[in-house]
């Protein structure tokens, strides 16, 4: 029986970018056999134009039957007028939640042909290779009693609920030790322990697990700190793990430190292997349309599907190198290019990997 | 009646940068008519060793009493086994609380004898000027209900809750407004709109604040977006307003750009102008008791001190003067020296600030 990968490009520069990673994935196909069906459907802003919701029920049964989800990106300001639980960003959340996508793999890597794109120095930056690990179906993101309720004086207050259960901590921290044995084989935890119960709770559940794995080197760290040594000294981490907001704000920062925030792809796991894959920027409705954005963070996360939830690993192998190879015949799409460097577009770029 | 400062040293480099500030207190008092008293209490674990508590009920009624309150730092090793309550940190907490601290003023300023210490490229952080205004006793900090609980089904989890009412986000925004009047007359408010309820109020409330202030540019950005532009492109930020978490991980990444970070004061404020002082370093507990230490945030803490508490514009600029000085001079303390620059000491530097 054939595998399916389910296509779904949302909103923005979402389908330009997502039609030269379906052009690779059909480049595999007819040159070296892969073995996989590609179905498509609507999420985000694309969901609730063309089904009333950005994640449509058909997306939802479509998804949970694939063994794969390749995703574009999500939103645009034409939907920001729309209520709460409508907005694309909804169809996100949802998905990840629905398919029970709790561990998120936000790698910041530099690659060395872009070492001047960091606005960090060079030696700072050079040879950067941190692999995030963020909890991704928990916490505050989805913690109830949640909303906005007027008190009885008559004045309104905001709340949200942080909450984590040891079993998602445990979990989410085995997929990190893992990772970090696959790896340099430290891991550092990233918590507000001295302010939050819920942090406690999480320091003893990952100490409990590390048990498990004596060859991996544990440490812990305040978040206010890992902000701060992000910017300092990046190549103190190899794996870093820590909730779904912490997460949020610590993966974008150490994905800026490469310059390259076009490169990055994602991986985002549930307890089946099941994954969805996404580059980490944006839909950049600023540019959609135009045909210039970097297609590479989408081809690379076709390679990080390929390896986790495909296992073609040799596959995998390939697509990685013949972005290294393009990168080092000197194509930059225009948010990697600096002054003076020639603009290939979105297309191009793809046509260039496939042709590597 | 003479105005009173109570000075809390607290626990690791905290007696040490203290004395240098106690020092230049002395000789504005003796040289420039400077009009105050100071009194001297414990905090952190200096008020754990000596009355059993990090906020002795003593520290507390002089702290009420005080015009202001100079802080060192506190925290260490030696106090990681207490139970939370009694651990430095909540000797922190307890004051910034009690005394209704809660508006937060964190500067990142990049001083342009010290360009180089930053990680980050001459050209992304020079001339680097934000004030951050961090709501310092609301939030996921102090909201209740928190702890760690055990369900019914026997499992654990740890839960905080994050609580905003209008009336708090109002007087930090109003604070926000008035910063950034006497400055760049730029806004930006950092939240979560996209995933948290309290965000969304936050937001409503900002704007609406933000009408008494038509000469204000107000944005919004969110957090994960804003750590991102810290990194990217941090001279386009003027004022930064945001919760007490965000405002923690934010103005940790921050000051780090500055790569001065043994340079950078804070002021924390209540309602009635009162405010508490302290470098925003921590109590470095690996260099403590060597004289190592800079003591130049704590001075320029008591320039803050003197303008926002005193209302002695006039010898704020002063403080501020002479530190440009010794730093034009070329001292540099060990945190700031890069290879084959002399380096002084703490109390030298102190010594060095008050004859400038
Ligand atoms: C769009 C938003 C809800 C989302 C998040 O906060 O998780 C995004 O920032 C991300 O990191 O994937
Ligand atoms: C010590 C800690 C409780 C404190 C905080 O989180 O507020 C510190 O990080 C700070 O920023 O002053």
């Amino acid at each position: 029986m054939s595998r399916t990968i389910l296509v779904l490009p949302g909103d923005g520069i979402g389908p330009e970018i997502i039609a030269e990673a379906v052009k690779l994935i059909d480049a595999l196909k007819s040159r070296h056999g892969l073995d996989v069906e590609l179905d498509e459907a609507t999420i985000g802003g694309a969901g609730y134009d063309a089904a009333g919701h950005p994640l449509p029920e058909e997306t939802l049964t479509k998804a949970r039957a694939a063994d794969a989800v390749l995703l574009g990106a999500v939103g645009g300001p034409q939907y920001d007028a729309l209520p709460r639980e409508l907005r694309p960003e909804r169809g996100l959340l949802g998905i990840r939640k629905e398919l029970g996508l709790f561990a998120n793999l936000r790698p910041a890597l530099l690659y060395p042909e872009l070492a001047e794109a960091s606005t960090l120095k060079r030696e700072v930056v050079e040879g950067l290779d941190i692999m995030i690990v963020r909890e991704l179906t928990g916490g505050i993101y989805f913690g109830e009693p949640r909303g906005v309720r007027t008190r009885e004086d008559g004045e309104r207050e905001g709340f949200n609920t942080l909450v984590y259960r040891e079993h998602e901590v445990e979990r989410i921290a085995r997929v990190a030790f893992e990772t970090a044995m696959k790896r340099g084989k430290r891991l550092c935890s990233v918590d507000k322990a001295n302010v939050l119960e819920v942090s406690e709770l999480w320091r003893e559940v990952v100490e409990r697990v590390g048990r498990d794995y004596p060859g991996v080197e544990l440490s812990h760290m305040y978040v206010d700190n890992a902000a701060m040594q992000l910017i300092r000294a990046p190549k103190q981490f190899d794996v870093m793990v820590t909730t779904n907001l912490f997460g949020d704000i610590l993966s974008d920062a150490a994905s800026m430190l490469t310059g390259s925030i076009g490169m990055l792809p994602s991986a985002s796991l549930n307890a089946d292997g099941q994954g969805m894959y996404e580059p980490i920027h944006g839909s950049a409705p600023d540019i959609a349309g135009q045909g210039m954005a970097n297609s590479l963070a989408t081809i690379l996360s076709v390679s990080m599907l390929l390896r986790h939830s495909l296992r073609e690993a040799a596959l995998a192998d390939r697509v990685d190198a013949a972005v290294g190879t393009v990168l080092r015949q000197g194509l930059r799409t225009a948010d990697l290019a600096r002054g003076g460097e020639a603009v290939v577009g979105t297309a191009a770029m793809g046509d260039a990997v496939v042709a590597a």
